[in-house]
């Protein structure tokens, strides 16, 4: 499969990946945040191909409605049928020997975007964000280092324990984080004390969006779990699996650019594939209760930490909280985040010549506020 | 202060009240759901006076669009100055002397429609639901019970414990709840267990709507918290507060219907003065990281005990954890929540010849799904 888009053998997005986001023109004050679609270094614009929508994915209904949308919900809550045909039908109408769109020469310059020009948007509108804590070597890390012991707690391995963030404070990568400020405890019987963070740490994970919810009171069983997960298409993404019916084959990786450097050293290889809990369970054990998932919520699958040292998925662990520094040279050592260090996150599938990648979520720290 | 419209003593809607609700007509299907006022046993229907308030609150903007929302989420993200002129408005509207609509017949037909004809909803798009936990008798309670220990956790009384929610399984009074299904532990190194939940409890607490927000890494000073919160208004709310800053003397009540009796019990009294932690505190530390509240985002109290044994907010403190029965005659005995049992939560201020109430919450429980 190869596209009439030039697309380099190491980009995230050739053909066969194809990512939807949500993007604006970054110089163009009234362009608005719309439906698009990456590939190579290009956004393809939905809006602009929606006459082909029409013709050939009438399921979708009004794309031009759907895709001029702020946010994916609209198109997520169609459902899966409706995914697969608007994919399937993006690879065809992109693919190297369709005419339909490569020599409509005034429609393709319409259409294509460099994305070195568009400003991406958080591409859902989240109602709810969950986070997992889904890796077996993360729990057992924590708890050595946390409660002095390696047994985990007696319900870890009977459920994918999971916590509840706060949706409103996901923001798009590239977006500045003022250190937080809170209490904490200096030590037992202690009374506490107030200021900025002084353990602030990344985790390196991956998340899915729900696509489709369930009503109040009727849990999505576990054999139906990934008709309502966004994205979880086996048929056009028989690449992204490895062992098993849920383990993605998902390398990882985290870098670091400490306040002054100019360079990101890597500091952690990880990789999907060593969750203990795969997202079907952690969808099905969510809903079990009755629980209702909606279009848009976000489920994170907690720090995925691999067997190995240099596996580890976050700066508590990679330091050991706290104990062995991490060496950038020139002097510049870390236990921990400070602020102006850079945190970047990726993550890619291997084909067979190319990449089906995630791109990059980044994010600065700056110092805490004072007053 | 008084209406031309008939309110009844007994009424949690005189004048010197009008909540703010969402309501369509229960009977007509094409009705929309739109933002209304309660007065006395009517609902106020703002769009239809919309020409009056484009007259008398230009703060408003554009009322007819506001009102007619689905929730008030836009109402309530115009702000305290907006929300104050509108309330003062309406008090001078409706009040017995002042004949603009009173003596309107044809607006007046139009504007005013019997609570019994209506079918009310959520009033807010709910983004996200914390529960605090900020009434000492319960967290001591729920201590000795459950711990075997009075001694609150050590941060307790450092700051208003809270755990988020899921917004999106709050559901508007008079809604039927299928009891929950999960794992549970039997006891100490036995494995868990699957079921329906066997300690289904409710618990009497109060809540607020943020109004308005604040931006992620910018915390709501206490002393500006008043501002962000919806309905907290001092100007025509004197009646509410009692001693101190924030410690208003709302009374609570909690009643329960068990499955094929005709009447409801009254199982607790209580009163929102109870509270240790007020709700400005509750707001002031849930940004203090910086995290980002959102219009329409409610926190909950948590259950509100009070120092006296008939004055716990939960069946758990009530029967001492499944210890001492309660009697509703007939040989109906309840230690917790069953199949088809009602409860029902009110709560109201005692004015001099008048209630300012918040009507009735009600919820029955319907058995576990068994698949």
């Amino acid at each position: 499969m190869k596209s009439f888009i030039e697309v380099s053998a190491d980009s995230h997005f050739p053909i066969q990946n194809l990512p939807f986001g949500v993007f604006s023109i970054a110089e163009d004050e009234i362009s608005s945040a719309r439906v698009g679609v990456a590939i190579g270094d290009q956004i393809l614009d939905l809006i602009v191909i929606s006459k082909l929508f029409e013709k050939h994915v009438p399921e979708l209904g009004n794309p031009a409605l759907v895709f001029s949308q702020s946010s994916l919900n609209m198109f997520m809550s169609l459902g899966k049928p409706v995914w697969q045909a608007t994919r399937k039908f993006l690879q065809v109408i992109l693919s190297e020997d369709n005419p339909e769109l490569r020599d409509n020469k005034e429609l393709r310059n319409q259409a294509f975007i460099p994305q070195k020009l568009a400003k991406m948007h958080l591409p859902a509108n989240i109602g709810h964000y969950t986070d997992f804590y889904a890796s077996k070597e993360h729990a057992t890390n924590c708890g050595i280092m946390l409660r002095g012991s390696s047994a985990l707690f007696p319900n870890w391995i009977h459920l994918p324990v999971g916590y509840h963030g706060r949706a409103s404070s996901v923001v798009v990568s590239g977006t500045d984080l003022l250190r937080p400020r809170g209490q904490r405890s200096p030590g037992k019987d202690q009374p506490p004390v107030f200021g900025p963070s002084i353990k602030l740490d990344f985790e390196l994970e991956m998340a899915f969006f729900v696509g489709t919810g369930n009503n109040l009171g009727e849990p999505i069983p576990i054999q139906k779990a990934e008709d309502h997960i966004f994205g979880m298409d086996p048929t056009p993404f028989p690449y992204l699996q490895e062992e098993g019916k849920t383990a993605y084959d998902i390398h990882l990786e985290a870098k670091m650019k400490p306040s002054n450097n100019d360079t990101h050293k890597t500091l952690t290889r990880s990789n999907l594939k060593y969750m203990y809990w795969s997202i079907k369970q952690q969808l099905a054990h969510h809903t079990i209760s009755g629980c209702n998932m909606r279009t848009g919520d976000l489920c994170g699958t907690g720090t995925i930490s691999g067997p190995s040292e240099d596996a580890r998925g976050s700066l508590l662990e990679i330091t050991w909280n706290g104990k062995n520094e991490i060496d950038f040279g020139n002097g510049v050592k870390r236990l921990f985040v400070e602020d102006g260090d850079e945190v970047v996150l990726t993550g890619y599938c291997q084909g067979e010549g190319y990449k089906v990648g995630f791109g990059e979520c980044s994010g600065k720290i700056l110092p805490a506020i004072s007053s």
